[in-house]
């Protein structure tokens, strides 16, 4: 049989790890961004069956290197495809020290420091972005932007039925409002909180891709006449697709006036509301019931790492809490703590605010807001390009860190351009369709992208489409 | 401003981190496994803003020392609440490597070993569990069994309603069933998935806690006459109560003939399938529908690793898919690859597999086995001690690694006993309450827990009853 790993084995094998990584990033630039392997190639290079006995610990590390050609490297500077995930090394430290300590933080007692330093740091965020005073003490963890949203969809749920649903089960009748540009996310939790994903109205929005709030305003009225009860809008500062802006401001003025919650999702560009000239984005944001935005898109912190804001936290308590016996314990019924199992879907959780705590203390508030505004910078530069390009143009406006573009020779042209700089492994861009028409994504915010990586995208996006035409 | 660190520094901090991981487990044992503080203590020592200017990350790393008075010690081998959240080193630095690696699994295409090697593992996982064969290729890592088993609902609600309920939303009619002791997050999916926690149904359960067929046969046939819809049971290998097993096969068979989901939940002693001589514990699961267990909870692999496997993956697909243009790509739309999205609730999700990877091939398959048998001989000596004792007695049968006990005292001196054992710093157990009586639970199942630590425990026990007295 095979003994547990001793610490001084850990310390000897956690250097090999540690060097692995370093040796990772010094190489990163020499792989192509996007995996080219074919399905099911790397299954294929792997034994069939599990070992009968334990093998050595650098044997294993050395097959990490077979997975290799399988990885797309998200950490590559020459990553501009979806939204970044972008790590750092104080983040990635702080992950391995929460890996270590092993904490299970489903209740304030099950480890108190994690539970007391999550709900800290989150306060600390809401004066880095400049947020409403509102949520502090009102701040979680969670993983992802998705479990977020579908808690703040619960949460109205409830509030809308007066903590009914929770118990009695949907009636069909509730609805919820998005622009046609939202995160499919909300779709998708619209079916899982089994209020129907045909009671989903997607709003048109305007000529830079923002819901139009008369459209909302008429909808809702549309809604309320045909004996249905509306009670949620998700409003996003900076889509996915486009990086569009909702008014955020016109919105929760006419949700607060219909006594709707307004969710605004901030995934990827509430990290822009560090840096004081690009708070105009926030516009309104007192007027939320909640509000989340990702460290793990554009705060330097690794996946995962969401943060959920909500008004009243009491909401989710209601309606997320069940206690059962074997959860029972002083700290709990004392009232003087917050369980945070009580505000998400999950019941276990990490000690994940260690690693955002790292990254707040590595950089300090001027350290994230320098590389906010050089990603921005960056982006407004690679626009400027775009613009002054005689064959290519730009597909929406570019406020912050994604630009959208195309050539202008059509969409055929533009998925074989697509296609041709992914398969050269020098750069990974992804795609969306804007007034109908395919359009390539260019996202900068990368941990390490640096003025030549985006300039060399730039040429090499001129020369292909020039081989191209 | 504070520059990104950079691989040489990664190198020389890393090690310090590694070295602080080795240090706490050579010390866990002088630290008091509950944390004794005060609410609000920790939080108190912390700064009240966020530093304006980076910190060296030796001054970052020497604060969480400050932290650790709130730790709950879950990896000290005097730990014996709740469940167990075992880890162990090659799990640890499986974990640092996903962290490192930064990549993002939500579709093959972004990272296609992510996925491959996922698979791959859960099949291994299928063997070594002695699980049905239809399992392989339909297995999927959750973070937690509260997530898996909600999905396992929703799948459930979907087939049961041709996949209407996720359009239409629910109609309040679908009923659930578990067992009195079933874990209380199926409560908690049924208000998420907009069931209604008042259509789960608490079926009663025999003497040794385990849920009775003929009465889940009467409440379903009551539903049905009352126009109710029944769609969905839990069955549990190893309850979090008192590890009480249902009897799978029989529950099993009356799914089948019903046209129920049957899903089991094996969050804890799934992991004792891995010896032939426990798998007695899954007779009946090739009928079931959809099963999980938490190789996080007994299996050495750090939290957050849930195991989920459905017998048809399409039913997640028909339940969770949507396809923005943002996440269109080749391989999604060639049909040959898995993109793992579509199987939970999330969107994002991390390289999860790398640390189960990595437990496997450090224990080989015997070291696995031997490592769970251990747990149960000293859980069964446990008992023993127990039994043989003239003022305490066991609670429940304790079929694997969790004995629940008490003293002949009556609750008030159980409820002190605890208190005063939790107190002393020694060890850390938890509570529940069977047949209506305060009940203390040991569960055996911490990486580190050697005899002499189970030895220590009932003496301080015996010793503080004996004070008590």
């Amino acid at each position: 049989m095979t003994p547990h790993m001793t610490p001084s084995q850990f310390r000897e094998y956690g250097r090999l790890v540690v060097d692995w990584i370093a040796d990772y990033y010094e190489q990163i630039e020499t792989y192509p961004v996007l995996s080219q392997v074919k399905p099911g190639e790397i299954r294929a290079g792997l034994p069939a069956n599990p070992p009968a006995q334990g093998e050595p610990f650098p044997d294993i590390l050395a097959d990490v290197n077979t997975l290799l050609p399988g990885i797309t490297h998200w950490q590559s500077p020459n990553f501009f495809a979806y939204f970044p995930a972008n790590a750092s090394g104080p983040a990635i430290l702080g992950d391995l020290l929460s890996s270590g300590l092993g904490v299970q933080g489903m209740l304030w007692a099950t480890s108190p420091a994690a539970t007391e330093l999550e709900t800290h740091v989150l306060d600390w965020l809401v004066d880095m972005l400049g947020l409403p005073q509102k949520f502090k003490g009102n701040g979680v963890l969670q993983d992802t932007a998705s479990s977020a949203s579908l808690t703040a969809l619960l949460a109205a749920r409830e509030r809308a039925t007066n903590y009914q649903t929770n118990k009695q089960g949907c009636d069909g009748k509730l609805t919820a409002y998005t622009s046609t540009q939202t995160h499919s996310s909300v779709e998708k939790a619209m079916g899982i909180a089994g209020m129907g994903r045909a009671n989903l109205r997607l709003i048109p929005t305007d000529e830079n891709f923002a819901m139009r709030v008369d459209a909302l305003a008429a909808r809702v009225a549309e809604d309320r006449a045909a004996g249905l009860t509306p009670c949620f809008v998700t409003a996003t500062i900076g889509t996915t697709s486009s990086n569009a802006l909702d008014p955020i401001r016109a919105i929760g003025e006419f949700c607060r006036a219909e006594g709707l919650w307004l969710h605004v999702d901030a995934a990827m560009s509430g990290t822009a509301a560090l840096c004081p000239e690009f708070r105009y984005t926030h516009d309104g944001v007192e007027l939320a019931d909640s509000y989340l935005f990702n460290p793990h898109k554009w705060m330097f912190t690794n996946f995962d790492c969401n943060v959920f804001f909500v008004a009243d936290h009491t909401a989710l308590i209601n309606t997320l809490s069940i206690l059962p016996e074997y959860l029972k314990n002083q700290a709990t019924q004392s009232g003087a703590v917050y369980d945070y199992r009580d505000w998400h879907i999950q019941l276990g959780r990490r000690f994940r605010s260690l690693k955002l705590w790292f990254v707040i203390r590595h950089y300090g508030v001027e350290g994230l807001q320098y590389h906010v505004r050089q990603h921005v910078a960056l982006a407004q530069q690679f626009a400027d390009w775009v613009r002054a390009h005689p064959d290519f143009e730009l597909a929406a406006p570019a406020p912050l860190n994604l630009v959208c573009f195309r050539h202008k020779a059509g969409d055929a042209f533009n998925r074989a351009l697509l296609d041709n700089l992914n398969q050269s492994g020098e750069l990974y861009l992804t795609h969306t369709v804007l007034d109908g028409k395919f359009t390539l994504r260019m996202c900068i915010g990368q941990t390490n992208t640096e003025e030549r990586h985006v300039r060399a995208a730039w040429e090499k996006i001129c020369q292909l489409a020039g081989a191209l035409a």
